[in-house]
């Protein structure tokens, strides 16, 4: 079969022709609907080095937002229905410490010993005709569209974790939420946060076409430069926000979060471009907290499921065959994708 | 002044008048704008009898949902603006127990010794040209309407309450919500519902109009009778609703409540009708909570009005002269109200 | 190898010999260290019929509370070593469901097409000299006796489970708990409130030795009889027990305990007797929660092992070896036990 | 009567006569019982400046810790008892914006235009004979000694405050909590989290003595100096702390907390010293949160009785004469103080 995959460190992938993958104990087989490109399948085949924290070595068949139809089932395996449609979890982790346990892979205690982070992260991805993954890790889609939900499995999933752990300091009339980064990500951030919330979203972003999308899913939008601070915290009457997500992570979008909370507020750094902050109890806002995220639950997934079914995230895709799956990644390398782009080896 | 005075147990109140009010310390002094009819005023003055649970002694001003404009302040007040309008939390505690100190006069501890519950519920109340009230009673309206916030001291703060008890049970995506009767409460309570979270909101109630009501609200709403339980199970996928909010509080509405919960979901009886209901270990879904509510907190009517400011809560009211205050009385009583019908003693 | 079977509905189980188990993919074989009896397994032998609520049929090796040495491992199992010991989460769900991806398979959405309920409920369990379960439901015990811990996976995790549940109505100075029923699951409910609240625990029983245990535990106790809820709120200073966990029940004790709440407290009805409970509006303190509960999660169980290491957690247990199961059985059923019998197929 | 009475910035304070104060409309007059000697008075008296943030103007009696009796009612009070031991909130916000509605006026949103503090903060303080307070600020004390007392309302309210924040984060089996800094806030620390919860808690401080009486109330201590922060995650099998309190906040305590936290763990610093930390995505335990705190609630007041009454905090004070509370300032400068100094101006 095609896939499209990481062969070296520093090297851009290859589409080949591999073999078609065997179902394990506990596994299942999908036919793959859905493989969205992401910028960290970027880091992991363009940045990272072999001892790079993070970094996975080659060679496995890249894609870790997946979607697809159960072909066939390995040993042990039922209650999945052939041909139905799935969403992937993503991260795999031991499966049984107190995270796996609690769906939370991401977390695994044993992370440092498992042979791989996921599906598509060390482990063969969904970026070809078909790829196994372990039942347990398959959400069901119903009848809904399995091509554009291909990239909630991060996309979707992260936001709407960092989201849900910050649904605490938005719960009420009169609170305020700041999403910076309006990428994939941040847009479907700001979805998230208009249906769960009452909030008053506030966005920003450098990409004027970035702000107009986020205005038009009900955001009030923030331009950078000088005072942008000040600007966020005069929209909430000079207390600040109630949460905020940063979606860069650049020393620079870090301070704008910090410095934008109200007290007892959480600030949730998402994007992982590496910035650092100053942390001061004097500059503080009373009982505000700082904290990072990573990726999301599986009871979560499902939870993105059901709001992706119910019309609440409209994710936006560009779809890409199989042949043409290189050339989606370069152009998410340049920069000229303006949703994501989603291979479909078997047609949309 | 002119004022709607509850003179006897189990007698209509009258139009009189009274000695204009002083403020005592720490009080102010409003020039009422609006005061709101309440279903809770008929039961004082026609249904309960001294020695009731909950009976206030006559006589006193009735009304207990009002709002007005600062005109004078009493001895150690501060920090109150004559001519700002603000929106009056009903409920007096003894100011000095845990729940008062945390604003939740509802719960003072010292009730059973306290003169009386709050404005307009043994202390003279807001259907008069003025009213005192304790500073820390008053709720800032800036510059919205402050005669259609009226109610919102009671009919926008106790279902407010209740729902925000709830947030954890409705937060995240694929969550079910259910409102019983479709009254003043019910209706702004599926204002708030769609405000402050994702989930589904189904409504039920018997008089179609009030349906209809809901349903512009954006509820997919339920008829009575036979079925009623499984009609709204069957909208939540078999799993039942993860909160619903009794505002009948009859023993046929509690059980459609109890019966339609889902799993760890949380039941609660709003309204005073004093039903009862057969709770048991094996009838109950796992985790699901059953229990009640009065009212709410200080803070709580801030985030009312942050809402009713931002739009999210509407509440319907009918206008009516202090002169035609008692006619409101007996419309509410005939149940010929559609919306709240709200004294403006100083005109609208 | 030997095997304390259930073969018929209202019969009482039989020793005989079986075949060992093989393990299947993703289930590992344990040489059982310690196989609990459990006064449910009563139930399953000898109340149920086929066709009442959580019957389980016949025939198949009792033993829901276990603990081994890791034997053999199936297909796709890795990171279990051989030799260790392990403690068992009894309930196994269908492993994909939004219940079952958090760990909790108690409460799987697929329970009415599962093949079993878990370990020795259902499917094999471990009243034999070996036993098979998923990897998944294995909590490494490192050195600690896995003979004493195996009453863990059920009287250990039921009450933990219903205590952390109410952990946050506990959370804070001036807190009170109330026990009702103490037998295996409320002694051990008495040391998880001892250790993990500051509140004072009340406890109560009708039997004096069972009370004195408590009170060695650092309990107050309070006698049965007339006057309970009374003496039971005086000790609270009037104002009731932020939480309650009722271990029987019956609808006596599910009224001492309702009655017995403070506001905003939480009532956990633990205990099968089937009980019931007229609840009201006026009569329930307000906020007060009025629940139930079933078992635990598999996080929960390694954090009742975090328990049982520490010394935070004390099982008493009787040893019996396997040709003695049946007579463990017999005096369970016949109340001649004071703590908990533990089978141990290969010895102490 | 005679008072220590802070009379200018950089300035010792003075042992002189003043008038005895005369309580206004809402507030109590209190003989007082015990005022407390703070660390934080040395910095308004010796090291802030007019302009410095959170400096509060001259003059004013010292003492915001404060205990006494009830002897006499300004206007418009009711409910406080002459002859009655009270022990006293300290701060004094506006008294009517969100956060003094919730009693926690050490939020107050007017705090700008406020004319001081609270108690012995900008108001005449404890460090008197009689002293005034708002009858709200008054928590009963029952039979229990209000001269011990009398520290609480700072240096048991604050590490209460702070640990109840992080209770969530505390509960449940397995947990691990650390203290910097031992000194009063930080033994009462030490001593709340042993009541309140069943964590491990790992203390650390320079004084051996310090150390030593942190393990007699059941801490496991860990001393300074390289590898600290490897020593502390150790005794947590390399996992981290759940929750970290810094009762110092130099850059080098902050820098030990950060370090040593759990994923999901709360750090916070409450020690004033002004350090900073350098806060990094790749650094962050995933959603560890870092945070700091002020003082505590009316409610967390109460809740600090509760325990002192039950013995859980037992505050250790050095009782000083009026006349002798010059000197009790003097060795608090020089670091001669083991407990509290508490002035008791009418004896002990």
């Amino acid at each position: 079969m095609k896939a499209i995959v990481f062969e070296d460190f520093k090297t851009f992938p290859t589409l080949k022709d591999v073999e078609k993958p065997i179902p394990g104990p506990g596994e299942v087989l999908l036919k793959v609907a859905g493989a969205g490109a992401c910028h960290s399948d970027v880091a992991v085949y363009n940045e990272f080095e072999e001892g790079t924290p993070g970094a996975v070595p080659p060679p496995f068949v890249l894609g870790h937002e997946n979607s697809g139809w159960a072909e066939d089932l390995g040993p042990g395996v039922s209650g999945i229905k052939k041909g139905d449609a799935y969403l992937v979890y993503g991260p795999i982790g031991c499966g049984r410490c107190r995270a796996c346990s609690r769906g939370q892979d991401t977390y695994c205690e044993n992370a440092a010993t498992n042979p791989y982070l996921g599906v598509g992260l060390g482990r063969d991805g969904g970026m070809a005709e078909y790829v196994t993954v372990p039942a347990r890790n398959l959400v069901p889609l119903g009848d809904a569209d399995p091509i554009a939900a291909a990239p909630l499995s991060d996309a979707g999933l992260t936001p709407y974790h960092a989201i849900k752990n910050s649904l605490p300091n938005l719960a009420g009339g009169g609170r305020y939420a700041l999403v910076i980064g309006l990428g994939g990500l941040g847009q479907i951030g700001v979805q998230i946060l208009k249906a769960l919330t009452g909030a008053t979203v506030i966005a920003t972003d450098m990409k004027p076409e970035a702000m107009a999308k986020a205005e038009a899913a009900g955001a009030i939008t923030v331009g950078g430069g000088e005072g942008q601070v000040e600007r966020i915290r005069e929209i909430t009457g000079g207390k600040g926000v109630d949460a905020a997500f940063d979606f860069v992570g650049a020393s620079s979008t870090v301070k704008v979060a910090a410095q934008s909370m109200a007290r007892m507020g959480r600030c949730t750094i998402v994007g992982i471009a590496g910035g650092t902050f100053e942390w001061s109890f004097f500059t503080n806002p009373y009982e505000a907290t700082l904290t990072n995220t990573y990726w999301g639950t599986i009871e979560d997934l499902h939870e993105v499921v059901d709001m992706y079914r119910a019309g609440q995230i409209m994710p936006e895709v560009e779809r890409y065959s199989i042949d043409d799956g290189l050339e989606a990644y370069r152009k998410l390398q340049a920069g000229e994708l303006s949703g994501r782009a989603v291979v479909v080896p078997h047609g949309s």
